[in-house]
């Protein structure tokens, strides 16, 4: 039987007594979920910088300095090393393990990004009468590597990642309006319709997360997503890299209207 | 006589030939206006956290590499070292210079910062008959220094700049709803009416720019400012850093409803 937590507090706690390892669809609604990255110092910058030029895959919650694991201005009382249901560890690229905790792999140099996740638009449209078929199938959001280049910055260069969500056209419009007053967790969608136009052959097989129906009625919508630089890490090689597991956040004490 | 230029890049052009070193305000109508902080690579991630953390003060624009000085994405055939009306050079926090070309000063570790400025909102104001006395008196804004505390990011740390426009209190209203949307051009006001509220003593000595005269049924009206980071750098000492004059603006190619 699936758990929900009704707050941040609540889901990090339990995250960091390993009480909760699963995906964040649906849980603590009214909290701003985020993507998490961590980079060394040494191209923390750089990093920065991509997150800068890419605003609508990377919109920058909060960053840390190197060796804080406190994200102080968005949770006051978290450790970025324990309180996400579960981990990836990058090495020149390559994920190694996907731990729940960061105990053998934390590093005094590493600098924290916490990014918008589209998960935090969700309560609002739910609460529009509109469809969030991932949540009405219990599983997570499909995530889709696109043919859409970023613009680099220093040696990180690759291409968009999405999340799709199906509804009608019309509720894409709804959606629309809905998700524009939320541009730090994604804002409006970047493209809807033919899938092949952004470089996706196959909505059945996700690059991340789950698959979802999709009715006869419906079209997909797809939003820029805050997994973007796991597909930047795969292509740019850097030699540590740990990010939070695709779908499983790091949630926040802020309301969700920012 | 005042002389005016069409957009930003007859402006830069002027300022390349060392044909043009006054102030931007009114100038290039329509087109984004930007301040400028060069920062050696050594403490440029630390000053990109500062700005993503002051982001009323310091709305990042654009970000350059380091040792690269066009800012392609708004301007790509301009020249950061040459196409500004003048520049102020600190050391060590200190002013030291206020050249009107960087020839002399240029390093190859420098990392360019452009930040979104207040000038850019004001044709606005006047399309929409509200007043923006200083273009009235043909001089600079006036810029303070308040007791706001930034929030500080490595070694940076220091006071909020603000830029002040008299107005009347249903006038500072619709200006208001107007700068809402401009938020890389620092946004909607932070304070209206008392300024010892904010640390401001005597209006009639600004901290940079001119005075400018504030009429009886008027009350001043305070932006942040993109100068905070020189008032940052006078507290905060960094080895060496550049910026523009304040109140002589990098001109971009952005139309100015970003």
């Amino acid at each position: 039987m699936q758990k929900y937590f009704a707050n941040g507090k609540e889901l990090r706690t339990a995250c960091r007594h390993g009480d909760w390892s699963g995906p964040t669809p649906g849980q603590a609604n009214g909290y701003v979920q985020a993507n998490l990255v961590m980079i060394p110092r040494q191209l923390a910058f750089e990093f920065m910088l991509f997150c800068q030029r890419n605003p609508k895959p990377c919109p920058l919650i909060e960053v840390t300095e190197a060796g804080d694991p406190c994200p102080a201005n968005v949770a006051a009382d978290a450790d970025l090393r324990s309180d996400l249901p579960a981990y990836r560890i990058y090495q020149q690229g390559v994920l190694v393990a996907e731990p729940t905790n960061l105990k053998a792999y934390w590093r005094e140099d590493l600098v924290s990004f916490l990014i918008g996740c589209s998960f935090t638009f969700e309560n609002a449209l739910i609460q529009a009468q509109l469809p969030v078929r991932h949540l009405e199938q219990g599983s997570n959001v499909p995530m889709y590597k696109t043919n859409i280049p970023c613009r680099p910055a220093g040696p990180f260069r690759g291409p968009m990642v999405v999340s799709m969500r199906p509804m009608t056209p019309a509720q894409a419009l709804s959606a629309t309006v809905i998700c524009s007053r939320f541009p730090l967790s994604h804002g409006i969608p970047i493209h809807l319709g033919d899938p092949q136009v952004i470089g996706i052959n196959d909505l059945s097989r996700p690059d991340y997360g789950d698959p979802v129906e999709i009715r006869p009625n419906e079209i997909p919508v797809f939003w820029a997503c805050g997994v973007t630089p796991q597909a930047i890490v795969v292509d740019s090689r850097p030699e540590f890299v740990i990010t939070h597991k695709p779908g499983h956040m790091f949630i926040t004490d802020l309301h969700d209207q920012i």
